[in-house]
């Protein structure tokens, strides 16, 4: 039994495997949707956030389910038909807008120095190593450090128009400076961003936009692009164990894993190769395959506590309720590359569970799965090529600064835009 | 450099890898499509064959490209509609209608003892024994074998309502007996089939139709479901070397492999149960993680030639041309099941690589995979249920027989359907 605790539980997201039950074993009966406008003949107009609509409303309509659209206004002509209305059984028109958050916005300001380094090694030490062009990011100010890095840092690498011109990710503020100086080519999205609707319209060369030049996202399509389409994928996560499982379940805290487990391993079956899949290739069995690079960002300690345990929480949470399938979000197995603030562990060279398991514990010095591990150890793995430090890299810890970033707060991106990104309130700064 | 010969090509499809791709490194400029009817505002009814045309547009449409429909007719009002006119650039109605085969049609006329005899072993070890409830069924007579028995040999074991229940999948004519037996709750298909129209519009309680009461089809979202909803995965190959590596493409002929590589493997990261997935679970470490079904169908020998060979043509192909990627269609690793008119391997449970080899090697007696394998081995393999032959099963060889099958021709298909079914002209037998 569970002893009574406090749980936070929070974002619980869709994800393709869910999308692919809709029409097997989890059929709906009704759906009940959010769009922005509807006009007489039902088609709705979803605006930026089309994102998971039309996969729910095409499982429901054509299986002689129940469509019913929540909209905000009633109009005469649309901007553009984002789902046709013979599609849609009834529209109710609502007194207040449906809700919707920015919650793929970071702030700059609270970008430290650590994860300015953790930035920096993945750009030098993963992307420029293997050559990721093609890319999703997952939400975080890891990941948002890395996208304000690639300006600066990454420009002073000459790594403009070699890395990251691909991307599969949420329209992020953060991404506005690399945008405006030239790194991207493409960003498709899974969803819209509060504040972006403006800077996106006037980026629909780069943004997936309708006639009306407001952003088309596609969840289904997203996570599909995020799953094969890509050199890589990167998240931060909250707890690892020392095969590298990983999982946002902890003790107190239970977050949705969004559509990580399924964009966060190496896809089977996959026939078209990239530099960067063919240069972690390997042999299965007689048959060289490529492989897709996944990489997991996560500071050592947080609050005083380990990151990194012998066991994760999910798994003993799993046992206690008796889950028949584990809470792990993403398998130690798929995990390629892991970073912290001490280091990579280039995971994917290991050749036995117990050389993984060393070059994690040898970016994880201090935590308990390193206990044991002498410093001959790390060095042999360092010699290796396994593990590689921020020296090893050629990387000077005291570079990690914030002046680094193309942007230090929400103020500046407000400029890199032009003025077009259009901040919700909540991160607009009290002057 | 190749040597001169002469090599038959076909069948190459879309797939779910090449729809992500759209998104990112190959993005469409340009779109040409087809559709049943456009209305004057260019709104499209593609009826049953809408297939991938909505991601096909998608990709083009909001990435400032140009769509271009070509349509049989242009009508008042659509049945319904199926791709918005606002995603559409031009339309031409054209003065023939676009074309469409019937590629997913078997005579049941043509199904051999041989494949019913497999058909058997599947059902029995592997549809029974694993609890399958959700399944995705290649194209080919082997499959279509498996259909047929449902109502007859199915019924026998006492299986209806146990196994077999939802389905992705194409209208295969040959499903008619197992639905008219009330075997299945739910088809969701890739595309539609020539003939089937009628059927289906009046089985809309098992398929995904519209309003219309035609079929709604989508191959993205049924690859989705193929990939992460269903318990198994079952296909006919070609030619199959020692490690269950197989592949479409041989010597003189190289197929597509369509949907097969995205969905034929074990997808990662997937996070819900079933009963079959369970009763393959393994151990990734110390993590327990369930398994999907990857069933390989293939006769020892074709034509006097030996189907299982130490290395692939597929893979001295590639080393000959210099590819990047091998043309494998389903790798060995991902493979669960394999059936042959020998018997079945469950490659599952080898617990090492040169067990694995030997479970195959036993149901491959006589090719060139098996010829240092002693009956002694075979027997052993048997008594730890790597192995099984017919007679483990308590499948009496002698039963195979075409009289099994629930339709033994086109026409009792069609008496099946109660007239519903029309078969194209070329699968009619004269009189």
């Amino acid at each position: 039994m569970l002893k009574q605790r406090k749980i936070k539980i929070g974002g619980v997201h869709t994800y393709l495997e869910l999308y692919g039950r809709l029409f097997v074993d989890l059929i709906p009966r009704i759906a009940l949707i959010a769009a922005d406008k509807a006009d007489i003949h039902g088609n709705l107009f979803t605006g930026p956030n089309t994102e998971e609509t039309p996969t729910l409303v095409e499982a429901t309509a054509f299986s002689n389910g129940i469509v019913i659209a929540q909209v905000n206004e009633l109009v005469e002509e649309l901007p553009r038909v984002d789902i046709p209305g013979s599609w849609i059984d009834l529209i109710v028109v609502t007194d207040e807008p449906y809700a919707i958050e920015a919650l793929f916005t970071r702030d700059p300001q609270k970008i430290t120095a650590t994860q300015i380094l953790m930035a920096m090694m993945v750009i030098k030490g993963v992307y420029a190593r293997h050559g990721v062009v093609s890319l999703n990011h997952g939400v975080g100010y890891n990941t948002a450090a890395i996208e304000l890095l690639l300006p600066t840092y990454g420009e002073s690498l000459g790594l403009k128009g070699k890395i990251c011109k691909h991307w599969v990710v949420n329209p992020h503020p953060t991404l506005i400076p690399a945008i405006e100086s030239g790194w991207i080519e493409s960003i498709y999205s899974f969803g819209g961003e509060a504040g972006m609707e403006k800077y996106v319209a006037s980026r629909s060369d780069i943004f997936f936009t309708g006639h009306d030049s407001s952003l088309r996202s596609n969840r289904t399509l997203a996570q599909i692009a995020g799953q094969y389409a890509v050199d890589l994928f990167i998240g931060s996560t909250l707890q690892m164990d020392r095969n590298a499982n990983s999982s946002a379940i902890i003790d107190t805290r239970w977050t949705g894993f969004g559509g990580a487990p399924n964009m966060g391993h190496n896809p089977g079956g996959r026939r078209h190769a990239s530099s960067a899949w063919l240069d972690l290739s390997y042999y299965c069995e007689d048959i060289k395959k490529g492989r897709k690079l996944v990489v997991q960002v996560l500071e050592t300690f947080w609050d005083g506590k380990p990151n990194f345990l012998e066991k994760l929480d999910a798994v003993k949470m799993a046992n206690e309720v008796g889950l028949e399938s584990m809470p792990v979000m993403i398998y130690g197995n798929d995990v390629t590359h892991v970073v912290t603030e001490q280091g990579i562990a280039y995971l994917y060279k290991a050749t036995s569970i117990e050389e993984r398991r060393q070059a994690l514990a040898a970016v994880a010095v201090g935590t308990p799965i390193a206990t044991n591990q002498t410093s001959q150890t790390r060095e042999e793995l360092r010699r290796k090529g396994m593990v590689a430090y921020p020296e090893d890299l050629q990387i000077d810890v005291s570079d990690a600064k914030r002046s680094l970033l193309a942007a230090q707060s929400i103020e500046d991106l407000v400029k890199w835009s032009g003025g077009l990104y259009q901040p919700p309130s909540k991160f607009v700064s009290k002057k």
